[in-house]
């Protein structure tokens, strides 16, 4: 049975996530002890070679986001961009996702199509009524109580100040809002500290140290912050490890050099789940009447 | 402009070739050096979490195979396990993989559902005519002419001698097929080896170096094999790296330790290909007249 | 909320499903009072314009499946032929369609690939525990009390005796089958009468009325039979009209003639389901605060 | 092999198109007669049950579309909506609808999410510039020279003058759109034709007679049209034809009355081309030697 990000949430502590693209890295995350899975656009975006600029279509993150739901029991919280259009947008992402066993969707306040938040480009905000239009349409969709919505403000990354940032955080939850990610390409965790230290409302507060990732998650949770992101870091590693496996490879003429740092067949097989699979010729076993 | 791997193997030397799941891993390749990309059914399989063993359709291999060959301009091979079913299949199977882009698909003498090579389980062999039968469809199902049927003797792999696996090779070459993939799970090339010295057919071979990977791929060249198939390195790599770095990030606390053995973002957004897209704004800058 | 099949099969009488291939064929089922839908594999073929022998994957009859359950509130049964190869595929099988929200599976007991039943060609039935072994998989991979399999019987399709399929029907029922569909394609309802007479079991019977579809329904509900499938008329009746609409725009030169005999504009925007959606820019009235 | 729009446009007259949502749709299409498929967007929304308002992604208006490709010979051409959103969107769009065999696109101008033409709603226009950067775009980014880029006109359907339209059309043609589509909804061809009388360019016209339908088709092309799309009576008959049907089936209680009404199976079947497949047992016949 899945568990889901809302129950987790009723036990104190700083829960943490794992960015993920497809079912094997959901189930790494979880096999390695992660509270929940992020279905990740940049990770997603990346694994189909295009860029994180809403190329990828709803369906396409959509079909990822279910194929990691079906796969771990761990929840599974989808990064869904600017929620793919306007309102009626959202309300068809919504009907969806909560369909494919997502736990949480995130929406951030930025015009479709949208730039990644690390990449140097035309960001545009959306405006307060527009994005909190979204939001009430988001939760208006969902037909389950468990189902959440973080609403993702992107004032800090695009150079406005946390006044502003606090602002729009306050109107997003009094749209409705379940939780408040609280974005920022700092290099340190300082404007996060900043935001959270203002921030006075009961609505989580969850953050994606990729730029500000040398601080330890128990700071995050000394300042309320409920949920940790850790957005891009697994398929980073597999991105290095490959590129450098398979230039050894042929640099090298064999694998003679590669295999110890690589995983093992046997390793591959128990990821894939073989055990639960394969078994069918005995089944039938204790079935023989009327034959 | 794509280079199909029938014109890569009109001039001299061995191929090689690495498997891969998704475009990403394809532009990888490309970008350390490949002559072109085996889109693994293994890897595939493993990537969306569930067994190597005919539990994915068609449908998934196919979409994973076009969204490679549309991210890269070196040939895709695509590994169609039994070809997913009989003739029919194999025919409905060919058009839509040519369509798609694809170079070359390769089909084994197993019977639909299949176990993969490397696992312990119930391996059955197609019959000599009904595997022949799905190479004459597929090679009467293409329309192009660079398009290659590459037939997989699975003979060794579930014990039988090298003789039946010759008798096999030559059967399928008669039916039409373009190349012989001679699969052997041997701790050692000795197989493929004796396998190598005993064809006498100018239908080149393949080989696939998993067991037997520290055989330089030099050697495979003076047995006359054209194409060294690199098949699941890539994921093994990922998977040992992506677990190890997820698991670290948790233990440590933090992103700190981490951060020196995984990619950047530069290289993840490189990998993207954001430079093509995002300039937009700029396009228009020439076209002012009636407005 | 969803109604399942087994919530309607708890009241007395009949139940009526209709054949459909996509989510509007679902509606318009719905719309007119059935009261549920089969998601036909005929159907499915038909629409993507390929053979009904295996050619479309689970995937794409999936994918019909689940967007028809995300359509209309009334239970969606599926038509998964063999189960798509052998128990470890119906594995994979449940619980994908389980997750796609469908009620029910019906599995047929004749060998993947296979071939439809109303044409002649090479039907290959199942040994009773290869059969009996899919059902039992079946039934292990559900995981919520509702989900029903449905076992089909090929027997009188193939030539095969009333005895046989009685014998069958039984042994699928121990197995642990939900329901038994009695398929023929007799050109009168003699040989459904003749195997519903010969039922003893306490689980219900399923027809399909194509080639016996003169019938009333009541005479089947006299037999005992649950449930009755119109399969494919839906999709005729589409076939018939447009080829006829499309023939006369051209033959005629204009869209004058047909109009009267089409749906209207109007009619199609409410069968989408305009309503519920664009209305988001009222949304947001209620909400000013910090803004 | 397929042939291209623009190979047909290259011989004089008028080339009639016929919406379809699927290939059984288009395969009807080009059995009547018809030059070409349109992939249009109200049918593939209608056919997912979803409003025609960028609810559905360009993924499954894109698999339609290749579906469709892949089952005729005739030349399929897309309506692409808005271009799915800016200039990079429309880059992607391009390679991703080249790559599946369709031979045109049309894209019109108006800002994502848009909605249908024929519903009163919140259209907003792109700007001149804005719409001419898609139109380039899309150009620079095919890759073979029979591909066409439409520009749909949508000034009309607004309510802007004749004069505007006349001069978007312009700039459209001037930014390297292949063909314009000026569409209108009002009730007779008086604004299309008001429109041509004042298009002095080479580039080809496109109409979508649905409001005005009763005009000739000869009429249009006395007004140097060259193409006219009949965009939607294909789905409309099949609605109404399926509507009826499956209500009569539940009100007679059988199929007695429908079963003249509707097409055969065997009709089913060929449109299936059963006939190219299921022959494979005899494939081998010639293929003895080796075994």
């Amino acid at each position: 049975m899945r568990t889901h990000l809302r129950s987790l949430l009723e036990r104190p502590g700083v829960l943490r996530l794992a960015g993920a693209h497809n079912p094997l890295g959901a189930k790494i995350a979880e096999h390695v002890g992660f509270d929940g899975v992020w279905a990740s656009g940049l990770e997603i975006s990346a694994s189909f070679g295009v860029p994180d600029a809403s190329i990828l279509s709803m369906t396409e993150f959509l079909d990822a986001a279910r194929g990691m739901a079906e796969s771990v029991a761990i929840p599974i919280v989808a990064d869904c961009d600017t929620g793919f259009g306007n309102a009626d947008n959202v309300q068809h992402m919504v009907r969806r996702y909560e369909a494919a066993g997502v736990s949480a969707v995130s929406i951030e306040d930025k015009c479709f199509p949208k730039t990644n938040s690390y990449l140097e480009g035309n960001h545009q905000l959306a405006t307060i009524p527009d994005f909190c239009d979204r939001i009430i349409a988001a939760k208006s969709a969902q037909s389950t109580s468990y189902f959440m919505v973080i609403a993702r403000v992107e004032a800090l990354i695009v150079g406005r100040c946390i006044s502003e940032a606090i602002n729009r955080a306050h109107a997003y939850a009094d749209a409705g809002a379940d939780a408040i990610l609280i974005h920022s390409k700092y290099p340190t965790w300082e404007e996060i500290k900043a935001f959270a230290k203002s921030w006075d409302s009961s609505r989580p507060l969850v953050v994606v140290p990729t730029t500000y990732g040398a601080t330890h998650f128990s700071k995050f949770g000394e300042l309320g912050v409920r949920i940790v992101i850790y957005a891009n870091q697994g398929i980073r590693a597999a991105i290095k490890a490959t590129t450098e496996t398979l230039a050894e490879i042929l640099s090298s003429g064999s694998c003679e050099s590669v295999e110890q740092h690589i995983a093992t067949l046997e390793t591959v097989f128990e990821l894939q789940g073989v055990a639960p699979y394969l078994h069918s010729p005995l089944l039938s076993a204790s079935v023989d009447s009327h034959r």
